[in-house]
């Protein structure tokens, strides 16, 4: 249940931290500094407030704070360690259900990170797949100790801005969640295509697929909701599958076995979390065009 | 080496059968036949004396002439005692790289067919894929007897059409090959896209993938020679893959990481061997056309 | 000024026949004998009591309507001497700016309908532009007598929804309004077209365009409010013009005199006045890709 | 009848210059000049000995040349006072169909030019369009004296290796053609488009279309022959029109008036006179994409 930002407002400073001392990972000292900044009128000020709160403290509580992170997919995880909150998050992204060879890449990177830098690997992971952890792992070994103190204090601002989206109901949102769409329109027919199956799957570094969701186009061509909302949309390489042969089966369509096209595969990457991608579909038995529309 | 139309014209009838007594499995009594209608002005007049001299023989004659083929991927084939023509066709459908599941479910569909109606069943392979090997098979069983003593007739008429395709050389062509081809097109810049690299693989029933061909587009977006050429294109499931991330890649793209589109699997069906299939791409870095082309 | 829905329920007769007695041309009659069905839940429900009102009078009652109303672009509309709401009726389909051959060929046609059937050429005029206009009256002078009685009948329902949909303000819409929308898509940067000059014309049977409406696609590459909205959309053809060179120029474009792609012209056909029409264009300086959207 | 290299070769000097003497205009020194360096192996070294002969000439030679050059649709023009070469080409460039007011500016636009140069606008008019020749003048007009006597030489060695390309046979083409072709592909049924009436017409800068071919697709979805070939494409700007609805009427098709897409035109211009356009239309009833292909 999310507070709402004016019963935060009343609060007592006591109740306050109660309420979001948790929001920066083993640190209850920002929610006690942002609680003497009250009251906030909106929750972009809210979190600005907290932002600012890290960036005034002193390089010594900045570098405890960092410290005080888990490993990504490290032992706490797997000993069932993690806060609530970072346990939801390493689970988004799909480091709970790691092979062993995973977990070793993973160890070895978050040892090879702390071994260069001091503190451990920090990332909102909730933005991103595992493929892409993996990827900014590697990218940000080859930083300077300078770059990541601040990369590390940038991604901590990212996990607080989506802990308070999901933990103070306010008036105003925080620009935090992208949108994925799609959209089927029948060109034989020059009809939005109703009723024709689609299926989304991440595409994980090993090329395997994972389902994601599975809808039924409504009568306007769409889907009844986003594939993907009300969360970032996670960086990494997804497939669209529709199928087309089955929708057209009975359109006037002379039958061949195979037909050309069955169920088309459209593979893309999202780089933006918070954009909105929309994959629409134009086709009919014997074409199809894709695109990033908007 | 093909025998020459014109030597084979002028051959005494012993080395007209020498040539191409093989041509009917078993049954070098067809080219007897044939050989006495001799000369021929065409190959494809050739081919029809094979036709008529195999439809002017006794009931007798012709279900012998089923009878003497082999089971398709069965111990025959498994000891290695098929006739040369019979193995190399078996291994051009992928006959020769089956699982033991594979070979099992072989096995069995051949003993019902032979149960049900006496005689082998008998595909022209070179027009197929494993997965419609097993759907003809599938779907043949259900037939009558009557249907699939001309059905297996029509099957020995494509046999013997290719093989002297292969054997003879001759002015005019039998209409026994397709075509595969594609083309890209780069309509960021509106010109050919030179230097793409692109795979055709085959889709096995389990899913699987096999590669069959890799090329890169050449100045005018097309490769120097067609995906599939000089053969009938088995029937089946393909994917062509283009790799456009790679290719825009430097041509005054801003990096993204994952690109929209990175490797784009284009998914299609083949149903007609001897047809043309063209299946290009429109593409930019944001989106993508395919159709089958002419 | 609209009237209130609920102002209509509870005025006197009198006062309701005041308001909406000329919904029917020359006929407070029909206003008349709805009063007395009052009160009416939804703006549907009155529209459905006028044409129920006009379906229970008496032939001859009928016969008078159809006869009472005006010739298109007769001499009554030349002589200035239309109720208001034809005038304007007629203006909107461009009854108003006819040369003299058009006005000789609208005289021939009424003259010729009147002869055959005795009453004047009734058409809902708002659902047509010149071209449809003239393509009714020949199709529907071929008609027998009772069917022509019949259509006539059903052009003036749908006059009398038209006047309602403007006279009456109610919680409820009377579906009598089509949409024309667009939405241009840079597919070479992956975004929509911002700030590409639009232009809306209407091709007359002549071949001569008049354009309708000029706009500037904004950030999300649609124009601020639709082409068409709030009006049936006239049955006839269409020219959406897109300033394509224009867009482009400047943006990483080698420049060629002249572009392949300068103002491109997509030309369309409306026939569902109440339809919502999307037209779409995805754009390169190399391609473009239009369909009915939706 | 077009000399064949072998015979120019052979020829005595006399002789080849009667056979060449008017490839320059007023000019037969170079053909003289160039006669002496027989014999060439090939037109491409026939063509460079023309453009060395007229380098190697004196200053004074050189600008003689130039000044001997006729006015682009000047008085001799209207004179019927041209060679009959320069009547040729300034017909196919449209000069001989030009209105009072067009010829007023030419006047205007050579006597500009004549009194800033000193010689006459000198252009290969056969890669120009009325359009673009009016664009040439008014952008070189800004030249200066140096650049204006090297850009008229230019111009002279196109309409050398023009004349040049129809007056000798030889086993070798020179590049002076370009080729304007298109392929309507009819994405509904899957198949190209047979029988559809498609129209060229250039667009001139008043907006008037001037038709230039009338053709029908053939079975391939192609014109019999290219829309432009053996010959330069005039730089300039045109419309191709497909006959889309009256295509498809009749093949499954609801009728709809007017349908969505009727006459589709597709307006794109030429910049490059030797270049290679390929413009297709992919079609259904409901969309179509062009392109700029190879």
């Amino acid at each position: 249940m999310p507070h709402s930002l004016e019963s935060l407002n009343q609060a007592s400073a006591a109740e306050f931290v109660g309420a979001l001392g948790s929001i920066c990972e083993h640190a209850p000292w920002v929610a006690q500094t942002v609680a003497e900044r009250r009251p906030f009128a909106s929750l972009a000020a809210l979190n600005s407030a907290f932002a600012e709160a890290i960036c005034g403290a002193s390089n010594q509580a900045r570098a405890t704070l960092l410290h005080n992170h888990p490993d990504l997919a490290g032992k706490a995880a797997r000993a069932g360690a993690l806060t609530a909150d970072s346990a939801r998050e390493q689970t988004s992204a799909g480091l709970d259900r790691l092979s062993e060879t995973e977990y070793a890449t993973f160890f070895g990177l978050n040892d090879a990170y702390r071994a260069k830098f001091g503190f451990p690997f920090i990332l909102c992971v909730r933005r991103h797949s595992k493929g892409s952890i993996l990827a900014q792992f590697e990218a940000r070994l080859t930083n300077s100790e300078a770059v990541e103190f601040d990369t590390a204090l940038g991604e901590i601002a990212r996990i607080v801005a989506l802990r308070l989206d999901q933990a103070v109901a306010a008036p105003d949102k925080l620009k935090v969640h992208g949108r994925l769409s799609t959209h089927v329109l029948d060109l034989q027919s020059g009809r939005p295509a109703q009723g024709m199956e689609i299926e989304l799957a991440e595409i994980e570094p090993s090329g395997a697929a994972r389902t994601l969701v599975r809808a039924k186009t409504n009568g306007d061509g769409r889907t009844d909701r986003p594939l993907i909302v009300g969360c970032p949309l996670p960086i990494g390489s997804y497939e669209l599958r529709f199928w087309v042969a089955a929708y057209f089966r009975g359109r006037n369509e002379p039958p061949a076995a195979p037909p050309f096209l069955d169920i088309v595969p459209v593979r893309f990457g999202i780089a933006e979390p918070e954009g909105h991608y929309h994959v629409p579909l134009l086709v009919t038995p014997w074409t199809y065009t894709t695109y990033r529309g908007s």
